[in-house]
């Protein structure tokens, strides 16, 4: 009940996928000049395909490998910095928006949300025509599951010239993002999330003209334009350097491909059990859940907090109990528990996956009930 | 024979230890209250032990992983733009370190090195008497497999009061280091090469001292103080933001301890192969060797140049002939091919790894001759 922190098991297949390249192939990237460099380019620039497929961009060197979404957040923020405008984020963001804001200096403005944790139409509104630069929102929230209404949030930030970076971390693939048709400028995406791939994945995706706008925020051999002191200044390389996470990539690409192929039944999987979820939590008292009701949509993250009981204790008998893994606290978001009016206790956070089973949501929310009664007795 | 790219076959084990974890832990590190996750901080953990024991440091906690080599670089280097006084550099250095000098605005004066690409210690206490802040430097080439004199280098380090930071990608595990008895402030390190762990993992053992100086260049969520708008000041989260690459550095723990349980007999059979190799090399007319002389310690790294044959249609026809991967051109180091006179046509590198056999390098020498006749007549 922890895939919002990183999705378990991953894609059939990953690891599998991963030890071909390690036993297997090994070659570097633009590295030499043998078919085994040409085997592992030929992946990697797949993987680069899918994901442009995957996010509505027809640029496949526009999208760029990171060890995380974080890094790829922290390329585009440190960029920011030199803006004199100040940048706009919703008040949901997670710490790797928040940090990297304030590690680089840069001005920004917080846009309130509702109490589902929706961003406010009318204060984004407000805000960007008192002057910004840019405009940087989640698709999802970590926190509560709540959905941005992404196309409408473009179209304000196209009337007000923003530049628009979207962080896909926890959205990624339930929220569908088209960078082209919905005119956004990045999307920084994790790989080992709901793309069901390993850890040490990440990236984003940029429109070429920020890829042309944007410095490298890690210099270094690129196997290309070696005699240049200079990053190349053509795309990918350009945010690449070093060698990659070859083996992580491969693991990726299967991965992707095995979501890509079961996309539909996933998500139809992931909505049921968020609703049952969701149904049987509301049947029990003495809990409050986070975000959006019910019936709206929302991803696959239900985070609960209660005046009655500890719920740092209440997780911690959860695993005792029914060794059912959960994420208690702040979630790297103390922005989106103040929103949310979770602050500083924080929540319990349950989050299915795509291999969950109403089964399992019956029997965490059975064991929950018990735990809830153990604390009450105590 | 290219192993200084990244070395293949990895240590035994490597894969299987990456499949273990995707497979049968899966949990993030810092992100939960679950027994998954204190296992997966608990293989973290001992990797960064065994690293600070590999390196002579006696803080493992100051380990702290980056995707590559090359970020925990920039992490460092980037740091050392505020300062007003030049950072010496030595003219062998790659472009993990050149570009980032050159992206960050660093000042920086190169010291020159002698023809087998050593840094004349005369002319770096000269610059440094001339008042310089830090000295970056390299155990070992990745074009000539020359071994820089860490030891006596960093006595003048001292004297001038240089913060010493070393590159040490293509040193380790040959060139001995130790942090602490040398007075070295960081080691920068990659996993893939001779550690024989997976690409995706490198990173950089600091002193306490640097690590409390030094601010992180990527920030982020590290499920530690999450209700701070900052990074955390303790190591590592400090520089450690988001989710790692936790498969790859699975991997690398399985293959650190193979190399150390075997590193005696992996660093003997290394050096009987590149004797084997030079001696074989020093036979066939028409070629040069960069670097040291066949008597002289090096690493197992050999590249070679011809004034009569062009050498990237010879790596073509070494691999069309008898499928020997080599790399060929500038390997990422103009700086060092400037310095060994093998700039701009750069040179074909051959680099045996742990597992190569005297076989193969007699197969190697015999190709290259035959691949040389076949030039030599067409």
């Amino acid at each position: 009940m922890d895939n919002a922190s990183t999705s378990f098991p991953k894609a059939p297949g990953t690891a599998e996928a991963m030890t071909h390249y390690i036993n297997d192939i090994g070659a570097n990237l633009n590295r030499g000049e043998y078919s085994d460099t040409f085997s592992s380019e030929e992946h990697i620039n797949n993987v680069r395909r899918m994901i442009a497929d995957m996010f509505g961009s027809s640029h496949p060197e526009c999208v760029a490998f990171t060890l995380n979404v974080t890094s790829a957040l922290n390329t585009i923020i440190s960029g920011l910095s030199a803006a004199s405008k100040p940048v706009l984020i919703s008040s949901m963001e997670h710490n790797a928006v928040l940090r990297p804001l304030v590690r680089y200096n840069v001005p920004f403005v917080t846009i309130p949300s509702d109490a589902e944790g929706h961003c406010i139409i009318n204060n984004l509104k407000k805000s960007a025509k008192e002057g910004a630069g840019a405009l940087i929102i989640q698709s999802a929230s970590n926190v509560s599951g709540t959905i941005q209404d992404i196309p409408r949030i473009a179209e304000i930030a196209h009337a007000y010239k923003l530049l628009l970076i979207v962080d896909a971390a926890q959205g990624s693939p339930h929220v569908p993002l088209n960078l082209e048709k919905m005119g956004i400028d990045a999307i920084c995406f994790a790989g080992h999330k709901g793309l069901l791939g390993p850890q040490g994945t990440g990236g984003m995706i940029l429109s070429p003209m920020l890829a042309d706008r944007l410095l490298p925020l890690i210099a270094g051999g690129t196997g290309s334009r070696s005699f240049s002191e200079k990053m190349p200044s053509f795309m990918p390389d350009k945010f690449e350097a070093g060698t990659q996470n070859i083996p992580g990539l491969f693991g990726l690409e299967c991965a992707i491909d095995y979501e890509r192929n079961h996309h539909e039944e996933i998500e139809s999987n992931l909505q049921h059990l968020t609703s049952h979820l969701i149904d049987g939590l509301l049947s029990i008292s003495g809990i409050r859940i986070l975000g959006p009701a019910a019936d709206e949509a929302r991803t696959p993250v239900v985070s609960l907090t209660s005046d009655l009981f500890d719920i740092a204790e209440l997780a911690r008998l959860l695993e005792e109990t029914g060794n059912i893994q959960t994420r208690v606290g702040l979630h790297c978001a103390p922005l989106a528990h103040r929103s949310l009016g979770s602050y500083p206790s924080g929540a319990l956070r349950l989050s299915p996956g795509p291999f969950s089973t109403a089964e399992e949501i019956d029997f965490t929310l059975d064991i929950l009930k018990c735990c809830m009664q153990k604390l009450a007795v105590s």
